[in-house]
């Protein structure tokens, strides 16, 4: 990182911190050349540079100050207003409504595309894994020509069992299970602990991937009221099992959830644990997110905490390592058998060389140094993203800025309909993704999901601008 | 190919083809010199060749001599004794039995292993493979780091539907799905046609495979009489529809079935296309060895005689192209939309990094070059095989030698028990596929399948000889 993006930075986290509040007056270009031991040129670059992503304002003769983040007067997302969940007779079906959104959006291929949950290629170590890549296949080309091994290639199951290990949770290599990305973690989940016509609890919102996954395998979600702030209610969760019954198991983004974003605190996520073991509810854990939480120490997962193997955990290297090589992988607790059984019967083997490629990335200091800056980089476009979502967008917006990850979860004035801004903004070439999608109960109407993968560019700015503009005469109806 | 082959497979051929029959005299090396304008150690190496492989005998100052393959003793399995598909009611799980098979193979990894479908890797074009991944990864390293295409890579979807298209089948690039072996294509088939509780019909024996992908989706399976030497029987399959009802699809592997190595004559392909079709019973084609058949004209599909959509086509480029990057694809049928939709949610795409590999590979003419190699090598040792087999099992054993593929099916003498046999052999280090795994109902006790995916050495010619061994004993009780 450059010098004067470092030294920004510094002052940035002073802003974010509070040490330095609206109004206040930056140091000048003397104060900080002097101070820091910089050039001219670099004192200049860093104030500039501020001023660009918001942060401060030039007032003429008088020199910068920190400017009130316009995103400060927008209010967070509203908590459910109720620990009631839905009767799950109330459903509507997701496959259409879902089918229909990934059509449409497939069909326009918007230029500037908000919908998806992926990074922009620029933000992964493409130079790294291309070397990696060609030196599995100098060294191992029989990879490309042998039958697999079950579950996955060894090396890499070791690798990321020692990262489960730094993360505080005990999954030796043997009982990891390598899959096709996240989805196919949960589509084994789900099927090791239940059968088409069982109830699954889901947050709510949830991600409509699993909604759909669960529609396919016959099962019925139930939505459990969930926190922007501190995620998914163990009091609205306890009271929907003693309510309907049949539920046989639960789902849960514990960080980064998606769409809100949040992250659960350590209390609740004890709580939820035990709750579970309580109840010998089966507790999922969808794992895509945690290593893209801002800082360097990642939130603890609710596997870490698992004492009787009740805990199935999988996790996806889709958003953190590369999302051309689909890699997840999984423990399935004491169902770990069944999920062997149904992976083998499911797709076999995954690929082996994709894995030694991984397992020789992740192995490295290399990987660390990739996720730092992945974190970084994601942070600031979520911040100038918000800056300009609280600049453009109508009166009465609430915002969710998570604490890292990819997404963001908007809540329009009442009166719009997502699904309206989300088809007039394709038309124009922006895509978002529309709130109504996240439920199968007809909730989250006038929400938006919107992606903040892509670095912040003028042609970002704008299509933030036009998503406001859309909103405001939504608004006026 | 050497010469002396080339000149060798000239003489095989006639032999095969009944011009020469066992007791004729081969020409001497002085004819072989001038018939065919060859060197004396041309000439010899031919005649040392093929005696080497069995097909001619020396006998002193007199010359070499057609030998009696061993094998035409043999006589082949027999068809089976009904046409009345058993009532499902009497059906056994299959799970566990499998699951017990897959484990004891696992634990005991045996040093010959022919338990498998799967050719040995050195059958492969590895270093051609290499050459394409290696230019993928120059060419396109941004393949690793980005989001995929749904349903598949568009250059490799047109490499296999040109191919399709060769094969006479009508499958344009847009209607492939790519997806994660031929097992996946074949789960997603199912459940696009069928729900849990269904019945689907299967050929009686059947790949064990599709029998646990059942009963993993709640379906069960009804088995339908099927000839070793023609494959499944439509009037089998008729009755079966007309008494039991409730049958949503039949599977069906027309090409070198697994286990049976048949390949159904184009009358019966043309009937059981047309069955369907007047049925409205959806067709699951399972095609994952056609292009492995001996000769350079593949058997053709139920898929090219498709006019409505009946049939669902699911391949496999797993033992044609390459075991380690598990590529299949499919098309839908009249299903289509729904097959992609499953596809979405189950495994999201697959890498596009393997694909334009692959597609690189396909559309060049080392492909072709290949694929001739392969089946000729393939031949080779399913001949040679065979010959041991005739030479060491017991008295009664009968054995199909199927016209192309990797597996041989081998009706031992009735009281021997193969599973038996099967942990037996895999004491001693070798492994075979016990013929109950291939059945729900409790048939093909005294069956094996063996592969014939690897190199005849000494060690596996050895190898055969200790399952005669074995089955000698279990045979005399």
């Amino acid at each position: 990182m450059p010098l004067y993006r470092r030294l920004a930075e510094h002052y940035q986290g002073a802003i974010q911190a509070g040490t330095l509040v609206a109004g206040d007056r930056m140091p000048s270009v003397r104060d900080l050349m002097r101070q820091h031991q910089v050039s001219l040129s670099t004192a200049l670059q860093t104030l500039r540079h501020m001023e660009e992503g918001g942060w401060l304002e030039a007032r003429p003769r008088s020199g910068y100050f920190v400017r009130q983040p316009r995103r400060s007067a927008i209010r967070p997302v509203q908590e459910p207003k109720s620990l009631i969940a839905i009767d799950p007779a109330q459903y509507v079906g997701i496959h259409e409504k879902v089918s229909k959104y990934i059509a449409q959006r497939q069909a326009s291929a918007p230029a500037i595309d908000l919908s998806g949950m992926t990074c922009a290629p620029e933000l992964y170590a493409v130079d790294t894994l291309k070397q990696a890549a060609m030196r599995a296949l100098r060294d191992r080309p029989e990879l490309l020509t042998s039958a697999m091994p079950h579950n996955g290639n060894h090396t890499f199951r070791q690798a990321v069992a020692r990262r489960a290990l730094n993360a505080g949770m005990r999954i030796d290599a043997d009982e990891v299970v390598v899959t096709h990305g996240c989805i196919e973690a949960l589509n084994l989940a789900l099927r090791a602990v239940a059968g088409p016509g069982d109830t699954i609890a889901v947050e709510s919102p949830t991600y409509f991937g699993l909604l759909q996954a669960l529609e396919n395998l016959g099962m019925k979600a139930l939505e459990i009221p969930t926190s922007p702030h501190t995620g998914i209610s163990s009091e609205a969760l306890e009271l929907a099992v003693r309510t309907y019954g049949n539920i046989k198991a639960v789902v849960v983004v514990p960080n980064l959830q998606n769409p809100l974003g949040c992250i659960m605190p350590d209390a609740s996520k004890d709580k939820l644990v035990r709750l579970c073991e309580e109840l010998r509810l089966p507790l999922i854990e969808d794992d895509a997110y945690t290593e893209l939480a801002d800082g360097n120490a990642p939130p603890s997962s609710l596997k870490s905490r698992d004492r009787s193997g009740n805990v199935i955990y999988c996790a996806s290297l889709n958003k953190v390592l590369a999302p051309g090589m689909r890699l997840g992988w999984m423990n399935g607790g004491r169902w770990h058998e069944r999920v062997k059984m149904l992976k083998f019967t499911h797709t076999r083997a995954n690929e082996e060389w994709t894995q030694v490629t991984a397992a020789d990335f992740i192995a490295s200091p290399g990987y660390d140094r990739h996720l730092r800056r992945l974190r970084q980089l994601l942070k600031e476009q979520r911040e100038r993203m918000a800056e300009s979502i609280a600049a453009y967008f109508p009166e009465g917006t609430r915002l969710n800025v998570p604490n890292g990850g990819v997404g963001m979860w908007v809540e329009l004035p009442a009166q719009i309909c997502s699904q309206q801004l989300f088809e007039l903004a394709l038309a124009e070439g922006v895509g978002v993704s529309p709130g109504a999608i996240f439920s199968n109960s007809n909730r989250y109407g006038h929400f938006l999901r919107i992606c903040c993968g892509h670095p912040f560019t003028r042609e970002l700015d704008q299509a933030l601008r036009q998503l406001g503009r859309i909103g405001h005469m939504l608004a006026a109806g």
